[in-house]
């Protein structure tokens, strides 16, 4: 492990950067890499970010004034990466060649030959602005916004149980760097598609409660998707319906991905252990959000389930 | 028009308070007025707060450890009552005898002794917390709960245009006086009843857009609020919906109250203006953000509202 400082000063004495975002890539590691990409820039550095997967409409803005730069890449800087498995497609090239690695999760086999981690910054963006202060460039408007980005997608819009006062005060800090953080906020948490608010109704009819309505359990189905007309980024957080729902401990989204195949997301609160009930079936996660895959039909993966939370309930 | 300081130092020199807060009371007025009876209290002084209507079950956490006292009061505070027909049945008792008015709206019509108002406060527990602090007691753990209870209803948990870095730090330091954010947040903003669930399914059910899809609106009837179950806080925001979706510029939300009497409001977004719109009827509100009573049969009050709508959107 290696303390920010020492990130800092390597980055300065290299050149030639790619920025590496892990697969489906979210806010996080996409403001993370972009931010850091700008900041690099700023300093005559040459350096690019690979966006792992596709890039949401979103997102775009966060690169839409950057110029291409063509060089053969030197250094190679993974951001919001806790294993190399969440390289994805980029592993075949990148797996084994990554200089530094940005991430604020705890990382059990680190990859890199320089890592900074840090599992109590909210969001990856938090340690990214620290380095680019370390760094000592300015932080200009569009560099802001794609760190408070990284800080509202990661937290929920400040809502989560992750937000410290420093996430609190680089938000303000951001707002003084002049970041658009209400627009921001109204594209990230206040914008719905039509086909998301189909799902999400359909998903809603599906709704069975079980164990004195503590436990909650909602699916889609290849065909619900379809009838809704839904892309891939539609159905983002939909697994935290069922556990908004008064008085429900653990909320279960079965998602069906081929015939007979499903993706499970657990969500939990009061102390109720969403891991555990994914470990029954070679799954994990963390203790209020995990997740698992499990085969068979809809009935039989339900009563898995609802078998496995029943145990988490009591235990 | 008084400063804050005259406000704490007219407090400090008077006992026997009541704390008004505004008709259907939010979490703001309620997190203001039992902020402040909590440091009058710290401070010697006897002090209560009347709840102006139902204090919804959501905010009980901030007087169930308050002992009750019994005195003739002598002095009367109005938190976030911006005008005096919001004091509501109050009125007759309190009207005309409001001794300081603390506010983050700018008052047209000022109706106490004393008045403070600070229409750059996201939330007026933003000028309590500053109030609290010239007074001089400590801001405990309840205190803190109160007053990050004002700040996060009234911006959508920092997601609104009304927030500013100050809104973030007092966040972050109220963080640090032991508040419990997370819960915080969570019972305000992601626990939902299946009445609630119920109704947000039904109203998006009558969704028709108009103007290319640029104007949207939803409509509640008494008979979808009676088989869904609702109370009245299970409709609470029911008007962000149409305004939510992808592309919608002016979100219209009719609910009837009476056979052939609806409220409406209206959510507007990109400049365009709410208020306008809801002044044709005789009401207002704000630009982003407005209300106002037609009556007729639904099929009326809705080309009605529909065709002021399109004159707002070319305006």
């Amino acid at each position: 492990m290696n303390s920010l400082n020492e990130i800092a000063c390597f980055l300065m004495s290299r050149d030639n950067f790619v920025i590496l975002t892990h697969q489906y890539p979210d806010g996080d590691t996409l403001g993370s890499a972009f931010a850091l990409c700008r900041a690099l820039r700023k300093l005559g550095k040459k350096a690019r970010v690979i966006v792992n997967g596709v890039l949401a409409d979103k997102f775009a803005f966060m690169c839409d004034d950057l110029e291409e730069q063509c060089f053969d890449y030197e250094t190679v800087i993974a951001v919001d990466i806790a294993s190399v498995t969440l390289l994805g497609d980029l592993s075949e090239e990148f797996a084994g060649r990554v200089d530094a690695a940005i991430d604020h999760h705890a990382m059990n086999s680190p990859f890199a030959k320089y890592t900074y981690e840090n599992p109590q910054a909210a969001a990856n963006a938090e340690n990214i602005f620290e380095l680019i202060k370390l760094i000592g460039v300015e932080v200009d408007k569009k560099t802001a916004d794609c760190i408070y980005t990284g800080l509202c997608t990661d937290t929920g819009c400040f809502k989560f149980s992750n937000v410290t006062p420093q996430t609190m005060r680089m938000a303000a800090e951001l707002m003084e760097l002049g970041c658009d953080s209400a627009l921001i906020n109204r594209v990230m948490f206040d914008t719905k598609s039509m086909a998301r608010i189909r799902i999400e109704s359909a998903a809603l009819n599906t709704l069975a409660m079980y164990c004195n309505n503590k436990i909650a359990v909602i699916y889609t189905s290849l065909q619900m998707e379809k009838d809704a007309g839904v892309r891939e980024s539609d159905t983002d957080g939909i697994a935290a319906l069922p556990r908004q729902i008064e008085g429900v401990i653990i909320g279960i989204t079965i998602k069906e991905k081929q015939a007979g195949k499903y993706k499970i997301s657990v969500r939990t609160t009061d102390g109720c252990d969403a891991a555990s009930i994914c470990r029954a079936f070679g799954g994990g996660g963390h203790h209020a959000a995990a997740g698992c895959a499990i085969d068979g039909t809809l009935e039989e993966v339900r009563e898995k389930l609802v078998t496995e939370a029943k145990k988490a309930l009591c235990g």
